[in-house]
C-alpha cells in the first residue's frame, strides 16, 4: 500500500473520530439548551459512549501503525502544507491520548466528579474545607499526568500545553513578569483619579429588546447565520459541530444591559473565528482554533477592542438610544463610553474589568504553579489567594467564595487552564496593532458600521489556518514576535488614560 | 463464564448500541429543528458515521455468540421477564442485521436515495415516468430482500414483518376483505345525507394562541413537560432518547385550526406511549412502542376517538372560545363538533377524514402486494390506483401528483408500512370498547377534563411493556382477540350516524 493511500486510510479515521465528537457536541448543546431535566441521565450515558468510543477508535493500532508509517511521508511535504500539519497534530494526540494508562483516566474521571460536587457544596457553604482533600486529590493527580511525559523543563509544561500546544512554562512567566508591574501600576494611576458613572447601566432593560439589539449588531459585524445560530443559556458559550454549523448562546440579564451584549460579542468573536477556518480542514482536527489563547484573542478582541472602543458606540449607541429611550436618551455617548470602561477591583474574575482581569489571572497561573511544584500547600491556598489580591488589586475577599472557591476549573481537573485568559488578551493587542497599521482606516470603518475588511484580515491571517499552527507561531507569522505584553499595555495605558484623564 | 455474567455483557453491549441510535435520534431532531441550513453535509457525515457504528457493534461475532450462548438459559425464563423478551427481540433483530448481505444494503441505499430525487421532481412536474424506472428497482431491491427470509408463506411476509413482527399477509388481508365493504358502505351512508358546515375552521387563527390551546390541552390530559418538549418543524413528529426525553413537534397553519391541534394531540398520542413504559427498560431495544400499529394506535386515539369526541369538546369548546373570540363565539358546540368530523372524499391520506383514511390504506397495500407478487407491473401503478380510487372513494385524481405520486413511502424504499396506519385505527377501535367497559364513567371523566383513569388504564394494558410482545399478542392480551375490525366499525357507524341522521 503506497503513502497516499494509507494518507487516505488515515484520514477517514480520523474523519469517523471527528464525527463521534461532533455528536458528542451536538448532544452537550442541546443538554444546555433545550433537553428536558428527565433527559440528563440518559444523556450522561449516551456522552460516555460516544467519548469512550471516540477514544477506542482513535488511539486504535491501526491509526498507530498508519501514523508510524506515514512519518517518512510527512518529513516530505511542504510543512505547511495540510496534509503536513495533519499528521503532526494527529500524531501529537495520539501520543497524548495513549499515553495515560486507562484506569489512571478513570480514577482523574472519577475525582474530578467527585470533586465537582464538593466543591459546589464547598461554596455554597463558604468552607474551604470541605473542598480541600479534593483540591489535594486533583492536583495530585495532575503531577503523576504530568510526570508521564518526563523529561520536561517544568512539570507544569505538559499542562499547559494540553491547551496552548508548544508553549513553555517560562515563556509564561517571562511575559507575566514583565506584565505585573505594568498593570498594578497602570490600576493605581486609575484608582487615583475621580470614578466615572455607571450606575445606568443597571436598570431594566427588557431582555427581548436586549435580544435583539445583540442580533442585529451580530449581523452587522458579518456574522453568518446560515451557517450558525444563537440560543440562551445559564452560562455563554460557543460550540461547533462543523466549519458550517457553528453556535453561541448567552444569558439575558434584565436589570443590567452589559451582560448579554458582552457576551453575545465575546461569543460571536468565538464563532467568528471557527467560521473562518478553510473549508479544506472540514472533518479534520485542524478545524478548530489554534489554542485557547488565540480563541481568546478573538474573543476578547471583538468584546472589548472594538465592542468596548469608542468608534463602535459612535456607531451604534444612536441605535441603542432607539432601543431603550427612556434609560438612554439622557445619557451621552462620552458618559456611556466611560460606564461602560468602568475601572473597580472587584473579587469576581468574571465580571473584572479590562485594567483589572489580567492580574486576576497572574494570581491564579502563580497559585497553580507554586501549588503544582509544592511550594504552596493545598491547605495554605486560600491565605496565599487573598495575599496576592491584596498586593496586585487592593481588596481582600470577605470569604472564600469568594475568593479561591470562586472558579470551576481546579473542581473540574482543569490545571494549566487559566493563563490562556490573559494570553489571549495579549494577543488581542498584538494583532490589532498590526491590523491598524494594515488598515489604516480602522476606526473609520467601525465608526461608519463597516467591519467586512477587519473579517477578511482576521481570516486571512488567523482564522483560516484552523490549528494548523502552534500559538507561538502563529503570533510570530502575523506580528512578526512571540506573545509580548506591550501592545496590549499601550493599548490599555492609551484607553483609560483618556477616559481617567492621566 | 456464567449466564449471568454473559447476560450483563449482552446488555452493556446493546446498551451501547442503543446510545449510538439515540445519539442519532438527537442529530436527527435537530437537524429537523433548530440546524443553521449549513450545518446539512456534516450532519450527513455524522449521521451516517453513527449508523454504521451502530450496525457493526450490533452485527458483531461478540454479540452473536453471547446471543448463541444464552439460548439454554433464555429457554428457562419466565417469558414474559423483560430479560426473555430482551433476548428474543435481540435474537430476531440480529438475524435481519446478519441477513441482508452488506452490498444489498450498499445498494438499497443507493437506489433509496436516488429514488427520493427522481421522486421529488415527478411529483413536482406531475409526471410519473420520471420514477417509474426507480419504483421499479426499489420493488425489485424490495422483493430480493424478501427473498432472503425464504421460506414464507407470501412474499410480503418479511416485509410487513419490519413494521409488525409477527404478523401475517394472510391476516392482514383478511382483516381488510372485511373491513372494505363495511368501509365503503359507511361512506355511500355519509354521502346519502346533507353536508355540514366546516368554513368556519378555515379563518385566520393566529399561530401563537393556536400554539398556546395546544399546550394547556397536553397540560391537561397529563404530558409530563419535564420529560418532553415541543417544537415547530415543517412535518409533525414524534421521537425518543429515552422513556425521560421524548419530543414532539408540530405545524401551525394560520389560515386553519384543524391542522396543529390535531396533530399535536396525535405526537401527544405517540409520546405519551413512549413516556408510559416501565423504566425497567430504559436503555434497552425494548423501550420502544410495540409496532407501529400499536403506536399509531395511541396517537389516533387520542387525535380522533378523545379528540373530536362530544365530551372532549364539551370541556375545552369554552377554551377555545377564549381564545378565538371573534372567530368562534358564533359557533355552536354542535357546530364545531360537526365541522371538525366533517366526511368528504378527497384525493390526499393525510388530509383525508376517519371515514375515509382507511380506504386510502387499502388501496395502497393492495396496490403494493400485487406489486410485489407481479400482478401489476409498475407502469400500471397509476391506472391501478385511480380505479381504486373511484371504486372506494368515488373520485379520480385529475393528475398523478394527486394519485399515485402522492406518498414518501415507496419513493424511500419503505414498503410494508402502509397498513400500519389502518390497523392503528382498528386497535384504537378495540382498546376504547375494553377500556369504556372497565372505567364506566369515560365520557363523563373527558367531559369533565379528567384524564388520569385514562392514562393509567393505557400505561397499566399498552405502555408499560414497551416492545416485550408482538402487536397481535398484546392486542389479544388486552382485548381477548387479534386484531379485529368490528370494533373501529361500531364506533365509526355510531359517530357517524348520530352527526349525518342516517
Amino acid at each position: 500500500m503506497d503513502a497516499e493511500t494509507k494518507l487516505a486510510q488515515l484520514k477517514e479515521l480520523l474523519a469517523e473520530v471527528f464525527d463521534l465528537n461532533a455528536a458528542s457536541a451536538v448532544l452537550g448543546w442541546d443538554q444546555q439548551t433545550y433537553m428536558p431535566p428527565g433527559g440528563a441521565e440518559a444523556r450522561g450515558n449516551q456522552l460516555s459512549t460516544l467519548d469512550r468510543l471516540a477514544h477506542v477508535k482513535f488511539t486504535s493500532d491501526e491509526v498507530g501503525m498508519l501514523l508510524e508509517d506515514l512519518k517518512p511521508y510527512a518529513a516530505q511535504l511542504d510543512p505547511e502544507s495540510d496534509d503536513a500539519c495533519l499528521l503532526k497534530v494527529a500524531a501529537r494526540n495520539f501520543l497524548k491520548a495513549t499515553k495515560v494508562p486507562a484506569d489512571m483516566v478513570a480514577e482523574f474521571s472519577k475525582a474530578s466528579s467527585q470533586s465537582m460536587q464538593a466543591w459546589q457544596q464547598a461554596r455554597a457553604e463558604k468552607n474551604f474545607a470541605l473542598f480541600q482533600p479534593h483540591m489535594q486529590k486533583i492536583f495530585d493527580l495532575r503531577r503523576r499526568y504530568a510526570e508521564l511525559f518526563a523529561p520536561y523543563d517544568h512539570i507544569y509544561d505538559p499542562l499547559l500545553d494540553d491547551f496552548e500546544p508548544g508553549l513553555k512554562t517560562a515563556d509564561v512567566k517571562a511575559i507575566f513578569t514583565a506584565l505585573r508591574p505594568k498593570q498594578v501600576e497602570l490600576l493605581k494611576a486609575i484608582k487615583s483619579r475621580p470614578q466615572v458613572d455607571a450606575s445606568f447601566l443597571h436598570q431594566n432593560y427588557d431582555g427581548q429588546k436586549q435580544w435583539d439589539f445583540g442580533v442585529e449588531v451580530l449581523t452587522k459585524i458579518g456574522y453568518p447565520w446560515e451557517r450558525s445560530r444563537q440560543d440562551k443559556t445559564a452560562h455563554p458559550f460557543t460550540t461547533s459541530f462543523s466549519i458550517n454549523d457553528v453556535r453561541i448562546t448567552t444569558r439575558i440579564i434584565p436589570d443590567y444591559i452589559g451582560s448579554a451584549f458582552f457576551s453575545t460579542l465575546h461569543e460571536g468573536g468565538h464563532a467568528l473565528y471557527e467560521l473562518g477556518v478553510s473549508q479544506s480542514l472540514e472533518r479534520t482536527v485542524l478545524s478548530g482554533g489554534a489554542s485557547l489563547a488565540i480563541h481568546e484573542s478573538q474573543s476578547r478582541m471583538w468584546e472589548n477592542l472594538v465592542g468596548r472602543s469608542l468608534p463602535f458606540w459612535q456607531h451604534f449607541y444612536p441605535r441603542l438610544q432607539e432601543y431603550f429611550p427612556s434609560q438612554l436618551s439622557n445619557i451621552s455617548l462620552e458618559t456611556f463610553y466611560k460606564g461602560i470602561n468602568k475601572v473597580e477591583p472587584s473579587f469576581i474574575r468574571v465580571e473584572a474589568d479590562e485594567a483589572t482581569y489580567n492580574l486576576h489571572i497572574m494570581l491564579r497561573l502563580e497559585l497553580e504553579i507554586a501549588l503544582l511544584e509544592g511550594k504552596i500547600a493545598v491547605k495554605d491556598a486560600p491565605e496565599a489567594w487573598n495575599t496576592r489580591m491584596q498586593e496586585y488589586l487592593g481588596i481582600v475577599p470577605p470569604d472564600d467564595a469568594l475568593g479561591v472557591l470562586q472558579d470551576v476549573h481546579w473542581s473540574h481537573g482543569l490545571v494549566g487552564y487559566f493563563s490562556t485568559y490573559a494570553l489571549g488578551n495579549l494577543v488581542s493587542g498584538q494583532l490589532w496593532e498590526v491590523m491598524q497599521a494594515e488598515l489604516p482606516d480602522l476606526s473609520g470603518q467601525i465608526r461608519r458600521g463597516e467591519f467586512a475588511d477587519m473579517r477578511a484580515w482576521l481570516v486571512e491571517k488567523i482564522h483560516r489556518h484552523g490549528s494548523k499552527f502552534e500559538p507561538q507561531n502563529l503570533v510570530q507569522r502575523v506580528t512578526g514576535s512571540k506573545i509580548d505584553p506591550a501592545p496590549y499595555m499601550r493599548y490599555l495605558t492609551n484607553k483609560y488614560s483618556a477616559i481617567y484623564g492621566f
